[in-house]
Order: C-alpha cells, then sequence, then structure tokens
C-alpha cells in the first residue's frame, strides 16, 4: 500500500489558525474590548425571503408521495441550468443547458476539474491568491510555476511569451486583492491560452460584485474563451449560499483537448464520482434567478458594496495604497509605515481592535499587504474605520 | 495540454441507457400496459415527518440573522458527528467524533478517498459490484485485480493468499448481490488486510437493511478493523435521502499507512477540496437519529423488506436459485431455463411486463443473472410478482 505521497509536500497553513490564536490571546487578556472581525471571507446577511420561501416548499415537496423526488440528474435539474443560462444570457453570453453544470459549491469543483488533466502538466497560479488552487495541485504533483502580482502590474499579472503554461488560474475579481481584469487583459489571456493549447480556468465566484459595465463578468465574454475556458461560479456570496452550498460550472463544447471534448469528459467525472445537488438546495438557487430573488441579490451586495465603499475611502483618506473595494467585497491594502503583514496585524488587533488577514496567507507576494473584507455589519464597518483613522 | 488518458480507457456503460430504450420503445408500442419498474435503486417512500420538521425548522433558521449560519465545519457540525458517534454506540463500536466525515453523498466519499493513495496500488474489487468502484480506478490508472462471486461462494468472494491487494473493497450487503459477509468472514478480510498493510473501503451504504443480529451491520464489529478500514455509509436509503444528499466516511485515527494516518490525510482532502454539507441537510440528517426519526426508518426499512419478502418468496415458490432478500433490499437471481441476462430481460418485459436489470451490468460474473429490487410500492411488487408466477 502506497499513500500519495503528494500529501506530504503540503505546506501546512497556520494562518487563520494564528489568527484565531492571537485573537483569542487578545481577548483573554482585554475582556472588555469590543473585537471588530474585518478578516471573514464569510457572508453575514441572512438568506432572502425568495430563497427561503422556496427551500420551505421543496421541502414540503420531500414529505409528501406525489412530489417527493429522488436521485436527481449529474448535472442538475433543467429548471436550475436553464435559469443559469438565461443568467448568461443577460450577460449576452450564449451557454447551451448541456454545458452547466450544477454542484454543491465552487471550491470542489475547482478542485475536481483537476481530474480531467494529466499530472504533468505546468500550472501558472497568480501569486497573492486563495490557497486552494496551490493545493489541489500539489497534491496531484503538478509543477507550479507562479504569476508575480505586485504594485506596479496592480496585482493583475499578464501573459509571459517565455513561460508555457498548461493550466492557467483566473479570479477575476480575485481573491484576495480584489483585483479585476478588464477586457482587453483578459483578451491577451484568452489568445495565450488559445495559441498554446492551454486551459484557463476562470473563477468567477465574485462576479456579482463588479459594478463597471466595462469590466467583464464572465470570460465568455471574451471572444475565442469557449475554446479555451471552463468558468466556475458560486452561490456563495452572491446570495449568501456558503452554508447552503451550491455553485456551477460551464464547460463548453467547444472546449477540445487531445481530441477530446472536456466537456464529455466532466460530465463522465460528475456521473462517476458524484450523484448531484440535493433538490432543495436546487430550488432555492432557482429563486436566486427570480425577479424577487435578482432584487434581494442586488440589495445584498449593494449592502456589502456600501461596506467596501467606506473603507476604501478610509484608505484614500489615510493616503494607504490600496486595490479591490470597487467592484470587489475586498480591499487589499499596503500595509502603512513599511509594516509586515503581521505587524500591520497586531498594531489592528492591539492598537484599534480591529481584525483582519496578513496578506503573506495568500503567496510571497502578499507579504507587507492586508485585506480587509466588506461582509460585516455596517455599523461594526464604520466603527471599525472610525478607530483605524483615529489612530492613525 | 495533457488531459488524463485513463478517462479514455473507460468502458461506456449503456446498461440503463439501454434498458431505458427497450422500455420506451415497448410502452410506444403499447401504450395500453402497465409497465412495473423492479429495476431501479432509488427510493420511493417521502422523507419522513421527522425529517421533514427537522429540514423545515433549519430553513427558517437560515432566513434570520439570528440564526443564519455560513461556512460550517469541513468534517461536519458537531451536534451530527455526535448524533452518528451515538448510533456506532448501538452497534458496541467505540468511534471517535473527529473520526467521522460528513459528506454530500457515499458515492462521493467512495471516489474521493482515493485521492490519498498512490496511483501504483493493486485494487481487489469484487464481481459483480456497483460500477463506481471499477470506473473510479480506472480513471486514476489503477491496476484492478477482480475477486469473482458465484453461485458456489454466494457471491461472497473469500481472500486469496496467492494475490496481493493493496485497496480492498467490501460492499456489505452488497449491491447488487444482496449477499453480506458473517463476521467470521470479514474476520478473514480483516486478517488479509492487516498482514499485507492493505486498506478495506467498506461501502455499508445499505447497513440498515441487516435484521439478522449475528451479520455485521459495520466493519468495526470485528476486531482488528481500525487498523485497516475505512467505512464508508450513507443516509440514501436508510432515510430516503437520495434527492437531499448526505453521507458519512469513518477513517479511524489507527489506521496508519507508510508513517501517515489517513484520517488526517482525509481532513486535509476535504479541508482542501470540499466546503462541507449544507446546514440544513445536516439538520435533517440529525432528525434521522431522534427517537421519532429511528421510529420512522424501521417502519421505512420494515416496508422495502416487506416488499423483498414478497419476492424472494416468489422466487422460493417457482424455485428460482436467488441470493439477498433477507437482510437487503436487492434480490439477485439466476435467469431460470439458462437465459442470459438480457434475454430474461425482455422475457420479463415483454411477457410480464415487469423491468429488472440484467445482472451484467455490475460484471461479467452478472451474466445469466438478474437483480430485483424491493424499493417499489408494495401493491405494485405484489402484482408482478403475481404476473411472473402466473405466467411461470
Amino acid at each position: 500500500m502506497k499513500i500519495n505521497r503528494n500529501y506530504l509536500r503540503l505546506e501546512d497553513s497556520y494562518l487563520f489558525a494564528s489568527i484565531a490564536q492571537k485573537v483569542g490571546e487578545y481577548k483573554a487578556a482585554h475582556p472588555e474590548k469590543d473585537v471588530i472581525r474585518l478578516g471573514i471571507g464569510d457572508v453575514t446577511l441572512p438568506l432572502g425571503a425568495p430563497v427561503v420561501e422556496a427551500l420551505g416548499r421543496a421541502v414540503k415537496e420531500m414529505g409528501e408521495a406525489e412530489t417527493f423526488r429522488g436521485y436527481g440528474d449529474y448535472e442538475g435539474y433543467a429548471f436550475l441550468r436553464k435559469a443559469i443560462v438565461g443568467y448568461y444570457g443577460e450577460k449576452n453570453v450564449r451557454v447551451d443547458e448541456s454545458e452547466v453544470f450544477v454542484s454543491e459549491g465552487a471550491k470542489s469543483d475547482i478542485a475536481n476539474i483537476l481530474d480531467l488533466f494529466d499530472a504533468d502538466n505546468k500550472v501558472l497560479i497568480p501569486d497573492p491568491v486563495y490557497p486552494v488552487y496551490v493545493d489541489t495541485n500539489v497534491m496531484a504533483g503538478r509543477e507550479i510555476l507562479y504569476m508575480n502580482g505586485h504594485e506596479g502590474n496592480r496585482f493583475l499579472p499578464m501573459p509571459d511569451a517565455d513561460t508555457q503554461g498548461d493550466i492557467i488560474y483566473i479570479c477575476s475579481p480575485n481573491n484576495p486583492t480584489g483585483a479585476v481584469y478588464s477586457k482587453a487583459q483578459l483578451k491577451a489571456w484568452v489568445d495565450y491560452a488559445n495559441e498554446r493549447g492551454a486551459v484557463i480556468l476562470f473563477d468567477a465566484a465574485y462576479e456579482a460584485f463588479v459594478n463597471d459595465p466595462e469590466l467583464p463578468t464572465s470570460i465568455y465574454q471574451i471572444e475565442g474563451a469557449a475554446t479555451c475556458a471552463v468558468e466556475i461560479c458560486s452561490f456563495s456570496k452572491t446570495a449568501g449560499f456558503t452554508g447552503v452550498r451550491c455553485g456551477y460550472t460551464v464547460v463548453p463544447h467547444a472546449l477540445i483537448r487531445e481530441g477530446a471534448e472536456l466537456n464529455s469528459l466532466w460530465l463522465r467525472r460528475q456521473s462517476t464520482k458524484f450523484n448531484g445537488v440535493s433538490y432543495i438546495t436546487q430550488r432555492g438557487a432557482e429563486a436566486v434567478f427570480s425577479q424577487a430573488g435578482r432584487q434581494w441579490v442586488r440589495e445584498a451586495v449593494g449592502y456589502y458594496m456600501e461596506n467596501a465603499r467606506i473603507i476604501a475611502d478610509a484608505m484614500e483618506e489615510l493616503g494607504v495604497w490600496y486595490c479591490g473595494g470597487k467592484n470587489s467585497p475586498y480591499i487589499w491594502l499596503k500595509c502603512p509605515k513599511a509594516m509586515s503583514s503581521w505587524e500591520y496585524f497586531d498594531y489592528l488587533l492591539n492598537g484599534v481592535n480591529v481584525v483582519g488577514t496578513p496578506g503573506e496567507g495568500f503567496g510571497k507576494n502578499g507579504a507587507g499587504f492586508f485585506r480587509l473584507t466588506a461582509f460585516g455589519d455596517v455599523n461594526q464597518v464604520k466603527e471599525a474605520v472610525r478607530r483605524i483613522k483615529e489612530k492613525n
């Protein structure tokens, strides 16, 4: 018996454990202090009424013999895939129902889609970025090449003609930097991928936060993307589904490598290793696309984006370099006074009782940077910002 | 870009597509006929009231700011893991909460657990069996050795000292044969695995159908299993969760290979590639273990087992060789008059308008055998049996 020894090469992530420990120690020493958390990537608003009603109706259906549903389609119910196709239509993107796969979350899809590719592929991953891209490829033993994000490119690395990547991760709006690629920038990536036969894995989990109509919310808004890109999307941040679990992945029929349609491979993967998403959840997800659901999403996103604006305005006022915060729920800032990420973490925690996330948790280029999120309560965000400005 | 070429080595499964086509053609030609399906592996009873109530309460909680829950634990909420530990306690099995991992279904776990093992392991798979074991290992390029099930061993193959298996699949009660290993037989497998450092993947999806108190319902009822076995279980057939999606996997801390705790590797796998199960679903699963939930499960299992008894009695009466049907919802019979699986399929469909599943869909040793399931409506089962006996 041989274990998968790639697992032993994974770096332990102490980031969130270290944060929890530092916050715990501080609170134990200062029980009277009101510590505000602006570090979380989780949503705080409850589910919207249209979703709650749809979930409740589906629960009732499951309790009656006439309306009970057992195994569903591996790729998701047609009613939900149709709604997703409609959503793409509003973005002027034509997607066929058979190209849409519903799952219990974008994270699973991001990890599981790698099953379609040989271990012998070079992977291009931005630094800094969501750590799951790196870890899932280490687990498979793939070689990873990093694309450097930095102040100079506003954390939007562009293709390097001298680097051959086979699998390319693009996260836009980016987690943690909040940076969003323009159409012209994405076009350069699509051209690079098509020229080299690479595949782009486009993580669009934060697409609903893009407000600027000039910025792309789907890679399929870029000409040529259907022959090189898979797009992965989520209901988590848009509709508050972090605890409900639903996402979807688009794999165009036009995306062919070594003579095989990736769509067919993914269908085979999902039908062999997955048994579909809860009917109840899928009815909830369908309601996200109803008129009332869309209205609720607009309000929820608006609420979080007002938080983002408050934080971003404070950074402007303080003269702190930052990106994100405008078409993204994340504000990525350069630690003032040349502090390291952890020095700034301690400065905020001890000085003003605000918790954020040190940038180096997202890659080496995150050193000296810091992530604040807009997913908190607006009054807490205002109070946190007041304290940060006052302390300055 | 290299795709995973192992996918191209997968055999296309036409079994259920062929069945659907034949049934469709028959119904088109004979629209007046009442075709009864005894081929499905899906449940037909709706969810029980205790589960429906728990799901409904959880939906309401998710709609209120005070009780909303975002991301949960990767390994499942403590309330559910505690209930599962209690269920094992009733089987006289001691499992720690940290050894229990909740997932959105046993099928996913059966597939995903393979991520912990190198491609260079030999896999022992019974024939006939649930086809997912074979396909998931073909996808990873592993060498597969088959353990032959046949009339002689009543489809319960035993270890062969001359065969070195590294990963061993045991499904008991077996799908499709309904055969259940005795404690002595499982002990032989546990000893074989411990002696050779192999790992048993024990699929216990049908454990709730075991009625005979002498038969094991968990591999951990066998001494030594904690150092060699992972157990995978499901709420699908027990509590009617095929459309709700929830299962769980037990990975004992004592299970160590090449110096690594498989429990740690699995936690790392799940925390990296998975984001937990819906809070709503987990509250529903918790209710399965309540007093009312347990009572409902007993009644549902009793209902299906009455169907199984009706079918098994008919086979006895007709002098047809079969196994299963007593501690399992599956009846696995030898096609009468030396018919092939498909000949018997046609005979039943055309002759008495009953649909079952040809055994060869589960492996080459299934040729000449046939699966009937107990998951139908009791009146339909009675009618099907009446027709089969009459036609004889």
